[in-house]
């Protein structure tokens, strides 16, 4: 921790930080749909053959879409996340790589739980890279307001409500874990939903910029 | 529609959204290349067998000059949408991101219609993606005009001109599917054709930025 | 050419048009490489096994070079133009997505190249698509002259510059086609000396932005 | 070095060099997953013969990691050599392409690594190109010190730091390729070690911006 007090003397420039992560989410988010092949038919003029198919990609379909999703929310909270910081610093930096390693990470589970979908690490995998992500980007909130880089919030509220509204994405991945063993249709479901929980930043401060 | 009231709330950095919508284009319209495959040849230094290996390949080379062309259009038009708009906010985020996951999709309809060019629900799947995804951009167009998020344009001209002009392109791609009963070369041509009406942004005011 | 009148008065953000092409310039430059495929051993801890392949993939390897200083030429003449230019418009935005077409194409020829070294075709379509994208740069310089969106350059300069200096590039690329038919490896060594007559931009109009 | 003379009267956007090579860095540490492919599986639902597979993945999981983080650490320095640099000119852009085609080149030796992970020749091509890519960044730092292209930087200490600081990069591969006599486990280690030195940029400098 002496070492993270050292790293806050250095400045970083935080719109190249934001480009490099806007880049890394843009191409995370095109990649995932190269998992969804196109797929070979015996006869290439049939169209019920090829509906059959299309049918059969369908768990691989769902995978991509809550990939996607997820992974917009993630930018959205990243987006939320450095517009409430005023500045980085070095210790900012190497939390959003960490944090960057697991969004990069995505496509595997996503493929993995789309080729398998009725095995269980495969579809927990998933859930489990989401959750960490997710904590290594309180972590970062935690970060910002805990080291006074804030820009107009007041550092106790947002601390509070890190805390409180943050704690919810582990919990309900902990549950998509849990309901696996009864079904394992359930963590698909919530792995569609959660994201909607966090279409809007935790954050309740009305602000002007 | 009384949480998309709450959405505007927030202030969205129109700056990072940009990017990472650019970024999301840039990768697509690259990543459609990766299809056209080296063909295998028997004969490594044949050049006629290279030659009519690449004739084989034309149907992907035209699918891809028509996602090419769709991309860019698409590109034209959301950058003519975020310019006319003076702010955004979360509600203009999540469109833009059901936007952009249409845009994702585009490699699997390009390679499915390159793959199987005389497979109508092929065909057609490229043809629905893209309607779609311009269906979605309308909408954003009109979010940005009803919710008063517009820079030195007129409202009530701009809502109408939405209405009237941007009705075309699902139109345009109904007539693709129609024809494809006739022949399944005629939704190529549409495809290739379409394009070139949207070259230019649909709202005439000159306005000096 | 009335119809590109029309496009004139359409201002263009510049820097939006600037991030797209960067994006797509700085994928196809990364891109390019995955055509390098691990290759396949019998003894998988054999020195002398992976090095004989590595040296099977030396063709690959060069062609990949060959193409990286190409699009990296190709970026720094991009950023000269758009340097050069003080405002774009739709006609400009439309010849830069027809450049964009051609360097987004350029993994194909890249790969073919690679795969059937000496198979005349395969060579030259590196040269064909490399020529073409270079006459549309020196298209857009042209237009960027002649339609007065120059800022702080003579016009009439930098038009006799087009034409004399980038006259350079197909024609060096039509020794590429002619020498093929005496040696193969004679156009690898034209593609990889080529990109160094444009190290530095054409105009020599020493501004200081 | 009377060319490199006159490269310095050219100006270069500052801004969209970074922007460019930010992509290429979102865009290489992205690809690096995409060689971590989904195991085939004999029985789709069964999770030992998943987990196995996954164990079996270990070695390219681990080449993985370490690749993202040399590539993090390199964009870390290349953000503080910019951020030192006032100004940069067509010298600089062409050392940062050389730099940036070692860059693009990592996925190739890092498949490799995690395909051969008992191979000599594949773990050192990997600690070969880092090595370089390190050595022209040693040598950008030198040229923007050499010709007087810093902001706010005494110019004796800079050059003085570079020797200094940054022989260490290479030292440490070289001891890579010593060990690797000893055991192939011994690289992997110092690979995954390494970067944690350059953490911190490696001018002391306190400097507000």
């Amino acid at each position: 921790m002496g070492m993270f007090k050292r790293f806050q003397l250095w400045k970083i420039n935080k719109h190249r930080t934001e480009a490099f992560s806007d880049g890394v989410f843009a191409i995370i988010v095109t990649l995932l749909v190269l998992e969804i092949k196109v797929p070979p038919l015996n006869d290439h003029t049939s169209s019920q053959e090829l509906l059959d198919a299309l049918v059969g990609l369908s768990p691989k379909i769902i995978s991509w879409v809550a990939s996607f999703f997820f992974i917009s929310v993630m930018w959205v909270q990243h987006h939320n996340l450095f517009r409430m910081s005023e500045k980085i610093d070095y210790g900012m930096v190497w939390l959003n790589d960490i944090f960057l390693l697991f969004i990069c990470f995505m496509p595997f589970p996503t493929a993995l739980m789309g080729e398998y979908p009725h095995n269980r690490p495969a579809v927990l995998l998933f859930g489990l890279d989401v959750t960490i992500a997710s904590l290594v980007q309180v972590w970062m909130y935690y970060y910002v307001a805990k080291n006074y880089l804030l820009s107009h919030y007041d550092q106790k509220n947002v601390m509070r409500n890190v805390k409180r509204s943050f704690m919810l994405a582990p919990m309900l991945l902990i549950v998509a874990t849990a309901v696996s063993f009864v079904s394992l249709v359930l963590p698909y479901i919530i792995y569609l939903i959660v994201p909607f929980f966090f279409l809007l930043p935790f954050d309740e401060e009305k602000e002007n910029l």
